[in-house]
This record gives structure tokens, sequence and C-alpha cells, in this order.
């Protein structure tokens, strides 16, 4: 405030540049613009301005400390974990990194670094290189007062203790519970434990974020292949990764190529640039039922009623396609179902899909034949109208929920994300297959009366 | 395997009863019967079925302990900590749930019973009441002694020390770093940290999971209104929740109730009816459609090529309808949009559906003239047909656009979830709506001529 412009040395107008508090610089985070938002944080208290440094995403970590003046730019990345460092690096543009890199004590330096090597979305690019590591041959004692020592140095909480031999390898762990609670002359390998859950260091984040909640712990240990100890994945990053993954799904699953962005802070260009590719992608597809209704044109002219059902038959096909793909692709992401279970989908959709068809069938036939004793819209083979669309609905449902259902495992087995057999992907899908199906069972039924 | 049938007792043929490891059991535990499951969970060594029993949901907890031999019933629902014994017997059927009561000792059924009371799914429900407490007057000697005096009681591992008056008012929060760093004869009021973040009993656990994302702690103080300490919340429990919280949003913006089941487990009855109520009450929205188009027949008569884009046009604004919707629901579930920034987002998505709209329009025009050059199917009037494709497409992608991200405001100001505005809800929505856009161009652009 001292170096404000004179306008605001005086008490402050109510909306002017009166310094903000931390719940309201986070309440409008969102809305400030960059210069804005510096300056907000400039004027926070100092632990303040840590408590919510640290809270931020990588990304405004990073506009952070690019915007700060330079003297305090070492202090704010060097109050980070080394993860949190090399995330905040990643996310800074190419050409600042360097400058960054070069904040950094000599150590932690060469730790980010080997960070940066790692793919940001695997368990080393998420893991953090400093946890406690101890000898099993040493004493409780020992023990205590070794960690003493190095709580005074390190930053973070830490909750477990790793016993490595002379190579690395992972021996077992202790927690800090067992530690404190063990006579000070035991021996930790004594009071270790050797069933160790490990994260190898190119485990997907989808699969880490899977062990920890069969885990149940708060820190797991990251190790190479051949045991070899290198990290530590903490649980409080671990909701991070499920966060966004879980957005990432959601997006893809609406049709929508990932946002990897808070929705009001993406450029309306980038978004409109995620949303076009797929939109079209689907057109396209979906002028594929123009072609089908001209291959079926002469049957229309004969038949307009035939072409009044066009569109509910064709959305029940999309509708339960929709519902198959989603919850497939969602079991496949927690782990629940794998590609060996395809089978077994099948089986259940086969079900689930008759079910369904049948429910709508019903509801659809008895629609038309009230309709027709109320209005008469329907002219006289309005049954052989209402066994067609019937008939339909339970092969174009049955047909919907088979194609979303085993989408997401072709996907898969291709090598694809699950994720991309997109409810609207589904419904383009079904809704070609579904004119087919209608015209095909009506030239059946109507051979003859109506075509 | 001692009191194995007979045909088991001497070596077993592979595939046969021979005791699984933990790791196989993890694997195929979503295939086996509730009897397999608890024989191959008696069959492992204690120290691996305790880790096994620990990750499993409570649903399936509930199962193992029901299964057991009664004598060791007490001692599996006894290693659990309060808050997932409370789970546990809020997953087990109604009249089993006094008999687990009783099998846990008084204090812990009087915690669990307090436990029962929150619902299942805010702060309160998802808190462990168990904590470390200690006065603000005390030094970090008698802290230290404390500890490791409680250390030797507590089964989970502890990471903060909550410091309180004697009402239980929250005064500050010391981590064990601090506490381990300070010199023997600091009081714990000097080290400890007063701007901490607490949850309020009642808040509902998608927020509590927004607060750990920001904070990212390792564990987050439950107080209640007048300021007094609850329990604490652990970030173990919320990967848990996030999960939950993301499932249950995908399947309902996926058009189905959410499961809250595994998919390969759900009952097929159940999974079904969780499916057919939204998909009827599609089904009865949609028929809508076939309203609509009763009220334009004499037109499909009249331009039976009208008829062909139906599909085409209807389907481009429920999948863009579909993209908005999903934006917002997970920005909403996020945190990133609030009820105050429904006029933002109108403005947002204006841009993003003209944009979208035009895009799709460009396609359209030049397919129609493309096709018409080679095929000649489209009639001499096939420009004005194309110019009505284009301008319908606009229309109707701007208004899929604007519908699907302003439903989700509209269903949260009026209480409701705002994932119910799931995607086939909003295509279905913008189905309707957008045949009556297509042909009331149609008839501005083609009247007088095709009709």
């Amino acid at each position: 405030m001292e170096n404000g412009p004179p306008n605001t040395a005086t008490r402050p107008t109510p909306g002017e540049r009166e310094p903000l508090s931390l719940g309201e610089i986070r309440d409008i985070w969102n809305l400030l613009s960059q210069p804005d938002r510096i300056q907000a944080f400039l004027l926070l208290p100092r632990d303040e301005a840590e408590d919510f440094f640290f809270s931020l995403p990588a990304r405004d970590q990073a506009d952070i400390l690019l915007g700060v003046p330079t003297r305090e730019q070492r202090s704010w990345i060097r109050s980070l974990p080394p993860d949190d460092a090399a995330d905040l690096i990643q996310a800074a543009p190419l050409d600042k990194r360097d400058a960054l890199l070069g904040l950094l004590d000599d150590p932690t330096r060469r730790e980010v670094t080997a960070l940066l090597a790692y793919s940001e979305d695997n368990a080393g690019g998420l893991m953090n290189p400093r946890y406690l590591r101890m000898r099993p041959e040493i004493s409780v004692e020992e023990a205590v007062a070794y960690i003493r020592k190095q709580m005074r140095e390190q930053t973070r909480t830490i909750y477990y203790l790793y016993v490595l031999d002379g190579e690395q390898h992972l021996l077992g762990v202790v927690s800090f519970n067992a530690l404190l609670a063990a006579a000070p002359r035991t021996r930790v390998a004594d009071i270790m434990r050797t069933a160790v859950t490990t994260i190898p260091e190119q485990m997907d984040q989808e699969t880490v974020a899977q062990k920890f909640a069969q885990s149940r712990l708060l820190a797991l240990p990251v190790v190479d292949v051949q045991g070899r100890m290198k990290g530590i994945v903490t649980a409080d990053d671990v909701v991070d990764v499920v966060r966004e993954e879980a957005t990432e799904d959601m997006q893809k699953v609406g049709g929508v190529e990932a946002l990897d962005e808070p929705y009001l802070q993406i450029a309306m260009r980038r978004m409109i640039r995620k949303r076009v590719g797929w939109l079209s992608v689907l057109f396209l597809g979906e002028m594929l039922t123009a072609s089908a209704m001209g291959f079926f044109e002469k049957e229309i002219a004969k038949a307009v009623v035939l072409a009044l059902f066009i569109p509910l038959i064709i959305s029940s096909g999309g509708n339960s396609g929709s519902q198959a793909t989603t919850l497939v692709i969602r079991a496949m992401a927690l782990g629940e179902v794998r590609l060996r279970d395809w089978f077994r989908v099948v089986r259940r959709e086969f079900i689930a899909g008759l079910g369904l068809g049948l429910v709508l069938a019903v509801i659809g036939f008895t629609r038309i034949v009230v309709w027709e004793g109320i209005f008469h819209t329907y002219g006289p083979h309005y049954l052989s109208v209402a066994a067609t669309v019937a008939c339909s609905l339970i092969g174009v449902v049955l047909w919907g929920t088979l194609a979303g259902s085993m989408l997401p495992f072709i996907l898969r087995r291709l090598g694809f994300d699950p994720a991309s057999a997109s409810a609207p992907f589904v419904a383009t899908l079904v809704d070609v297959s579904g004119l087919v199906i209608y015209f095909t069972i009506a030239a059946l039924i109507l051979g003859g009366r109506l075509l």
C-alpha cells in the first residue's frame, strides 16, 4: 500500500485497492486479471501468502512466481518441495524454465531435474524424492534422534520411515506410531513391516490412485524395476490426481477434448478449439443419417407417418448407448472392469438392453394406440405402425446398449483412451444404424400394406 | 486347509481349493461368490488378511464380518477405527446393526453411535473422532511424552496435534515436524499455527474434497458451529470420496441413476431399475418429437428432402448441448463455477455456441452443394435447402449450447443436483425444440418454393 498511487494513499474507498483478505482473494481469484492477482498476493502477510501459494495449482504458482519482484522469486520457489517445484517449472513457459531452475539450491535442482525427466502423469512425475530412510540395523533410539535432526531440515510432514539396504532396496516400513511405541533398544528391523505396497515408477497416475484407494495409507513408496526406492507419493497429491482424471474422463464422455484448465479461465479460442473437433467429427458421422434416409426416401414419401417416429427411435438408441458407455468407462477407470471382463459385460448388457428395450416398446406401442384412439392421426394401419415402432425400439435399444458397452473395450484394446467412446459418439453411431434397423423392420412389417 | 474336505487334504490340483495369495484374491475378488470370498479370506495369514480387510469398501467389510465365525467377529470389528466401524455398520443389514454395535468396547460404541447420527455424506459422517489433543500451556517436552504414551494406544498414524481450550474450542495446530524440531521447554502455544483451515461438521463431502484440494494437507479438523473440535478428516478418506462423487456425477451425466455399487457386482434387476427410470422419462419427452413432426406432417409430405436432414440437425443440437452441460456440471462440482457466475457462463456459451454453429453450418452447406453436384439428389431448390440446413444448424447449436449450460444452474437454483442435467436430458430437450427451429426456418426460406 505504501507505494500505491496517490489516490489510494488515504483511506481507500470500497472496491478500490484496499488489501483483500485471504478469503476474499480465494473467492474472486478466478475473476482477477494477472496484474491484479500479483498485487493482491503481494499485499498478503507472508504466512497467509505462503498458505495460499501452496494451495494454488502449478500453473497459477508459475504465473505468480514470474510476476513477483525478482528478489522475491528465489524464496518462493525454494519454499516448495521438489515435486511441486518440478510441477511449477513444467507449467512455466519454455523460455523461463532454465531461469527458474537456476533459482533452486544445488541438491534440489538435481532432484527437480531428475523429476522433470518423468512424464507428468505417471508415478515418477507425482512423487516426492525426499523421505526418511534408514538402515535396518539401527536402534529405535538412534532412529528417533535421527528423525528429530531430519525434521529440522525438512519442509514437509513425514509419515513413514523407509528401511533400505546399502543399494537402496526397500526392505520394510516403520510407522511413526510403531517407532515411538517401541522400546528404545529394539532394532528397526524387528519392528518394520515387510509386506509393503509399492508403486513402480512408470505406473500411470490413474492406477496410482487405485492403489491408494485400496491401501488407505497416506503415503506409498515408489520403486524402480530393481526394487530400489525412488521417492514417495502422498495422498494429498492423489486427491488432486483423482479430481483431474475424473474431470478429463467426464469431459471426454461429454464429447469434449479435456480442457486442462478451469472453465472460466480458459481462453475462448482454446475452448472452441477443444469442442469443435469432436463436434465436427460427430457432424460428419451424422451426415450418414442423411445418406441412410436418402436411401429410404421412397418409403418415407409413401408413408410419411414413418418419418414421425425417427427422432424418437434413434434418440432412444442414443440414450441407452450413452448409459451403457458411461457405466463401462467409469467402471474401467475405477479398475472394476478390465479388458478380460468384456464377455461378462456383453452378457450383462445383452440382458439389460433387452429389458430396457421391452419397457420402451410397451410404452411406445401404448402411446400410438392411445393417440390413434383419441386423434385418429396414424391411419388404418396404425397397429402395424405401432408394431414396427415397438420392434424397432427393442432392436435399437439392444444395439445401442451393446455398442455403447463394447466401444470402450475396443478402444482400449486398440490402445486408445476408452473415455473417447463418448456419449455423443455412441449416439451418432447408433443413430445411423438405428435408421437402418427401423426401415428394415418397417419393410418387413409394413411391406405390401403401407410400403 | 487342515479342516478342508477330504478331496483337498492331499496336494490340491490346480484350480482346486488351494489357498489363494493376497494378490490373486484382490484380482478375482469381484468374481467370487460370497462363500468363496469368506473361505479365501479365512485362509490368508492374519496380517495379510488385516491389510486386505482394511482396504475393502464398507459393504464388503460388512459381508465378511457377518460371514466369519462368531468368535472372530469381535476382533475384526475392533481392529477398525471408529469412522470405518461406523461405515461398516451403516453398510450392514438393518437387523444386524445392533449385534455389530454390541461387539465394540464401550467407549468406541459411544463414538460410533455418535457418528451414526451424521449423514454418511457430510463431514461428520466422514470424520474420525480420535485425534491428539492438548492444552496450549504444556511444554514441548510434555507433549512429546504424551504423544508417545498415546501412540501405544492408538491404532492409526497421527499427523497433527490439535490445541484445545477447556471447552474444546480449537485454538491451533502443531505439526509433528514443528514439535520435534522445537526446544523441549517451549510452550506449545508458542509454536502452534493459529490460522487453521477447519471444516464445519455439516459440510457436504464434495465441498470437503474441495477444501482438501485447496489446502494440500493430510488431515483437517472438523468443528461444530461453536468452533468446538469434533474430529478429523484424513486425506485417504477423501480420495475415496472424490472417486465416489465423480462416479455418481458421471453416471448421472450419462443419464443413469448413481449405481452406488461396482458395475460387475450390482444385481441385474437393480441395474435395470437404475437405468429404466431416466430412459422412460427421456422416451416420454422424446415423444414430443413425434407430436412436433405430426404438426409439420404436411410440410414433410410436400418436401421429403426436409426429412432427410432431421437426424443431422437435431443431433448436432444434442451434441453441442451435451458438451456444454458436461463442462458446466464438472466446473460446478470442482467449485470453479458458482450459481452467481451464471451470466458469465451465458456470455461465454453464447459466443462458443455461435462459433460452433457457424463451423457446422459451413460444413453442412458445403456437403449439400457438393452432393448435389455429384449425385443430383436434392432437386432444383438445393441452394435454398442448403441455406435452410445451415441457418437451422446455427440456431440449433446455439440453442443447444445455451440450454445445456443453463440447465445445471436452473436445477441447482431449484435445489436439485445440477448433474441431473444429463447429456441425454439436454439432447431430448433440444431435439424437440430443434425440430421447431428447423421447420420454422424452412417455412421462412422455402415458403412459396418447396412449401
